[in-house]
Formats: C-alpha cells, sequence, structure tokens
C-alpha cells in the first residue's frame, strides 16, 4: 500500500479528497492538524484530542530540541510514548522558528546576530535562554528521528518576503542543497522507532513567479513523500497564498500529498487552500484566537464568521456558541457561561474555547472531505 | 425523608457515615466538596467533575454577587443552569471573603478602611474594581437564594484569631443575632428556583473554648439544616481545630451534617476531622498546590505524602504520578510527561495536575466511608 492514496478529484476546482497511511492509523484529507508545539496543544490535553477526533497532531522539533531535548524524548520510547498519543504526529523541522524567533530577538535589539547562516547549517540561540545551539540538515532530521513523529519535514530556511531577489535565490538554492542532505540522512534510517516516518520537501522561493516555480520542479524532482508550501505569506497573506499555489500546482505531482503549512489564520482560507489542491493544514491561530475569546461560527450567526465572546452582549446569552456545533463546549456550555469564565479570568475558559475552535476546523475539512466525494465542493464553499 | 440521614458510627472515633439528600441528587458523607469559587472549579469544565463523580461543588457568594451578579444568574434560572452543574452545590455567603480580602487589602498600606461592620451588616469595598457593597444577614441570604445553591450558609463575621477575647465575643454574639436573621429570611422562600435551598448555621469564637461552646450551644439551638464551624484557624491550624471539634462535637446534635469550612490543606486532615465526627470539608489547596506542582500521593510513594512535579528528577520517569491513582492523569500520563508541562509552563499541566489532586482527596473520602461502614476506619487512618 502506498503512503497515499488520492480518491477524488474535484471537477469544477483543484480540491482532492484522499488517504494517507501510518503505522499509527490512517488520515483523511482534506486535514486540518492541530498545533500541540511543545507537545501539548494548548489548554487541552490528549483525551480531549481524541474526543476531538484528530486524526493527526503537530509538535516541532525546534521547541522540543532545547526542551526536553530529542534524547530525552528518544529515551522514553519516542513522542507518541511520552504524551500518550497514538495517533500520527508531524513535526516540523523547526526551521520557520530558527529564522522567525531569532529575527523577532534581533529586531528586539539584542547585540550581535542571534541566526548565523553557512552552507553546512545554522547557528541559532534560544529564545528560552540565549544558548547557542546549532542545526545542520542532517542534525535536523537526527533530532526528529529521536523524536519519532510519523512525518518529519525537510530543514529549509525560511525567507522573510522583503528579502531582495539575489538574497532570496540565493537561499532557496541553500534550501534545495540541504533539501538533498535531508533525503540522504532520512534514508539511513526511515524505522528508528519500529515504525516508518515519511519525509516532505519544502517548496520556498518567497512571492517571485519564477523561484516558487524553479523550487517545485527541484523539491518535485526529489524522492521526497510528501510536498510543502513554505514561506513567510503562506497562510499570512491568503492573495500571495492563491498565486503561488496557481505557479506550483500544475509542477507538484498527483500522486503525493501537499502540505500548506500556516494556513487557516480564518476557517475560509482553508477551503481556499482545498480549492487550490491543498491536503494538509495546520495553524496556531485558532488555538491562539480561542484564548483571546474569538470563536468561530458559521456565516448564518455571524457575517464575520466569529464571535468575541468577552463582548458583554453575550452577559445573558444561553444559547450556545454555535447552534450549529456538537464540540463539547456547545453541548454543554452557554455564551453568558463562557462570557463570564473569560470576564473572570478562568483558566477553563480558555479550555473551552480551544475546543470549539479546534473542533470547527477538524469539521470543516470533514464536511469539505465529503462534498468532494459527492462533487458538491463548489457548492460547500459558497454556502460557507 | 430527612435531609440528613446518619447511616453509621464509627465505634472507636467520632467518625460516621451519612447521606444528604438534595432536589439535586443525594450526598454520601463523609464528602471533599472541589471549591469552584467563580462557579468553575480552577482549571476544570463540569464534564470533569462529572468524571471525578463529585457529587456537590462549592461555589462563593461573595465573588459571584461582583462578578457575574446575582441578579444575571437568577435570570437564567440559577447557578446550576448558568454552569451547566445538575448536581448538588453548596455557597459560602461570602463572610469568611468579605473580611480577609478586605484586610488583605487594608493591610497592603489602601487608604480607608475597607471593612465596616455595624450591627445591620457590612460595608466593604470590591477586590476587582474597589467598588462599595453591602452585605447584611438578610441580603446575603437573598443573593445567595437568587443564585441558588442546594446547600446555603448564614452570613457570620470571621474574626482573626489575634483578635482580643472582648472583640471577639463582640462579633460572635453579632454573628448569633445575624444568624437568627438569615434564618427568618431564609424561611420567606425556600424554594426560590423550584427546588429547596437548605441553610447551615456557623460556629465562631476563635480559639476560646467557652466563646466555641457558647456559640455551639446557640447555633445549634436554631433551626438550621446543618451546622458548620467557621474561623481562621479552622483547617490552617489542625492542632487548634482538633481542640475546637473536641469542645463542639458533644454540644452538635447528632442529626445534623456537620460541615468544617476550609479543612483539607493536607489529605491528612480530613481524616482527623473526620475522626473528630465532620462530614464535609471543602478547601482551596488540593487544586491551588496542583497548579503549583504538588501533586498528593501514597505514604507508600512518598514519606511527604506529596511530590513536586517541577523537580528534574521526574524528568524520564515514565510512572504515573501515583501507581494506586485511577484519575484521567494517571492513566494516561507520565510524571515525565507533567514535569513537560509544567517546565514549558502549559495550561494544560495545571488541568492535569487539578484533576489528580481533586481525584485524591474525592477518593479518599469515598475510601474513609467505606471503611467507616466496615468499622474498620481506625486502621484505615493507620494505613494511610
Amino acid at each position: 500500500m502506498s503512503f497515499f492514496e488520492l480518491i477524488h478529484e474535484d471537477k469544477n476546482t483543484g480540491a482532492r479528497a484522499g488517504i494517507m497511511h501510518t503505522d499509527h492509523g490512517d488520515i483523511l484529507t482534506p486535514v486540518f492538524m492541530p498545533v500541540g508545539t511543545q507537545a501539548t496543544v494548548k489548554t487541552l490535553d490528549q483525551t480531549d484530542l481524541y474526543n476531538l477526533d484528530s486524526s493527526i497532531i503537530l509538535a516541532n522539533n525546534y521547541h522540543l530540541h532545547l526542551r526536553p531535548g530529542e534524547d530525552l524524548i528518544d529515551s522514553v520510547g519516542g513522542l507518541h510514548k511520552f504524551m500518550n498519543w497514538n495517533r500520527p504526529i508531524l513535526t516540523d523541522s523547526g526551521g520557520f522558528q530558527v529564522f522567525s524567533l531569532g529575527l523577532q530577538k534581533e529586531q528586539k535589539g539584542q547585540q550581535g546576530k542571534l541566526v548565523k547562516i553557512d552552507e553546512d547549517g545554522v547557528n541559532f540561540r534560544s529564545h528560552l535562554d540565549g544558548s547557542s545551539h546549532r542545526f545542520t540538515p542532517e542534525s535536523a532530521i537526527v533530532c526528529q528521528r529521536k523524536i519519532g513523529a510519523d512525518i518529519i519535514m525537510a530543514f529549509d530556511e525560511c525567507t522573510p518576503d522583503n528579502a531582495d531577489y539575489k538574497y532570496t535565490k540565493e537561499a532557496m538554492e541553500r534550501t534545495h542543497r540541504w533539501a538533498s542532505r535531508c533525503l540522504q540522512e532520512h534514508k539511513k534510517d526511515v524505522n528508528h522507532h519500529g515504525y516508518k516516518q515519511f519525509l516532505f520537501g519544502i517548496i520556498q522561493g518567497a512571492k517571485h513567479e519564477d523561484l516558487r516555480k524553479e523550487s517545485a520542479q527541484y523539491i518535485s524532482n526529489l524522492d521526497f513523500d510528501g510536498i510543502a508550501l513554505g514561506g513567510e505569506s503562506i497562510g499570512y497573506n491568503m492573495e500571495a497564498t492563491e498565486n503561488i499555489l496557481r505557479w506550483v500546482m500544475p509542477i507538484i505531482p498527483q500522486n503525493k500529498p501537499r502540505y500548506s503549512m500556516g494556513v487557516g489564520l480564518d476557517p475560509a482560507d482553508l477551503l481556499k487552500a482545498v480549492s487550490g489542491g491543498i491536503d494538509m493544514f495546520d495553524c496556531v491561530a485558532p488555538t491562539r484566537l480561542a484564548r483571546h475569546g474569538m470563536l468561530f461560527v458559521s456565516t448564518k450567526e455571524d457575517s464575520k464568521r466569529r464571535l468575541n465572546i468577552k463582548n458583554s452582549v453575550f452577559s445573558k446569552d444561553l444559547s450556545a456558541v454555535s447552534k450549529e456545533c456538537s464540540c463539547l463546549t456547545c453541548k454543554n456550555y452557554s455564551r453568558a457561561y463562557l462570557h463570564h469564565l473569560f470576564a473572570a479570568q478562568e483558566v477553563s475558559g480558555l479550555r473551552l474555547a480551544s475546543i470549539h475552535n479546534t473542533h470547527f476546523m477538524l469539521d470543516l475539512m470533514r464536511q469539505a472531505r465529503k462534498a468532494i466525494l459527492e462533487d458538491k465542493f463548489s457548492e460547500f464553499i459558497k454556502n460557507f
């Protein structure tokens, strides 16, 4: 059985339904992957994620390398055992975090360059304690091998969109050389914990059409199990993201899963990316927004599709956050109660809100898949 | 059927097993009541409390009066509906909070006396925004009537242990007059939300034997549904608490439930109070300690009966917090994982720790009840 099965393609859009097979279970696509950066989806525990029927979650190589460290996770039998999650996990290589967290500190005026790139790899400092660390393509793969996610990512350089063309091209070419080195290292041991790990390559090239196409071609020609779209604007600038999707999709092979990294700031963005041919998404926004009291609802319930539960208009509102929702929060609690929990700054409110937004994203993808399989995806988008 | 049924008395100690019958269900005693001050047990939601099989929870009249306000809770049909908890609730009248939170602010050097007591009631300022409020015995009962707990408490003055004898006696006598007024107000409407509310009186008198006995006699002579022990040292100074129990128990009637307010700083304290004849306990300590990473275990597992999960010795420890525990946390997660969640300052760790400590207290009382019914309570204490 191949890793990825393409089940159905929509006739009017690029949308597709598929299945990824892993040793920890199948993942039906399109799929939203809740982000558990530090081996926990913020405010939730894994029984919550089983109740939400999440088929895969994310964790982050950079964060887990710094704390608790890949050797500790390795010594206890890998991340699934460490966090008691027996379904698939994907780890991001940490390329994005090495550069973004390093740059944030530099912008805050800290002395000395926190991130130093050479052909072989990157020196960076921990955002936690300033300690020095180094990732090379090889060490980032070894680190992810020890952590033991089912799907791991190539180590790439995520260039900011405002970098000049010359630098963006250089960085992309280096990322390509790193991609080949990642693959080579990966093939040395794809079953470290006794189950198979799959490696995805990442397309870079910022907002430049020629670079994106070149990168798509290069990454597609390598023996990756899946293809990801990286870059600062992916998910945070949907117009740019949709352009990039149009450029690269004709180049990427049909028989590999496609992952847009960081899409999901707005539920509607997922549908745009699905239309563009994407199978997998992750984004911290649904849980981060939840912790700020922003709750997703349907268009019928609010024209902006989100409520600010802190708004006093909800203080006596006994209806559920969303009448159409079947999550634990909506089945048990009213807007008035959630409003009170946020007003009283109770941690339980953060969790109930996170459960709702995570359910919203997971369920949106379940509904989208059903619509694709029934050849009703265009209609589904229109109604949304 | 009477409110309280005494089922069995231990032959060697004062321990007893009973049942309280309320319109929201029975409460088997002795019982630990998790504290949900602001209509939520911190970090948990009510489905957690059902899973823990908690038979009753607490909320606080002072806090709910300030936020969201008793009129709001009344307008949505009472606290059970507001928070979706269909089992019994007890509200403390807020006497303790009016005085303790007021005094805390005074000690911090804020100008003007924040708490002003007269024969009719108390003026106090909100600890949230400094706004002025007033509770009289009557208004504290009306407030609790609107909130709608199954068991409500008389409004009392909780005198500090370092107050002089004269003031303590005056305050106690005023609390007695207030107790009678609370009863009178309560009888006007005991079924406000369509189910019966029960009112408990509170014995004061600080550390003075004659005052405690006088207070026990006075409160016992009134038509309260239950008798509570209040005061600064109750639960926080177990030697003093045990003395007070010895003084008052011969005076309190057998056929009413007995509640020691604030006992539970250490699980062993519950057993001491049960031995002294107490049926009901509440304490914020189990969940507060949990949020600081202090987790209860058996004597066999740690001589101090608690672990500091933040200790690095647990970083690779794959065993459960307690091997003897059947809570969600111990069934699913290791000490190593909890250690990581606390190190990474993840909110999910606070909840998992709170679930464990709450389960520990609830289960300790379930086991104590079983031991009492089997005439093995002395043995049970010895083994603990």
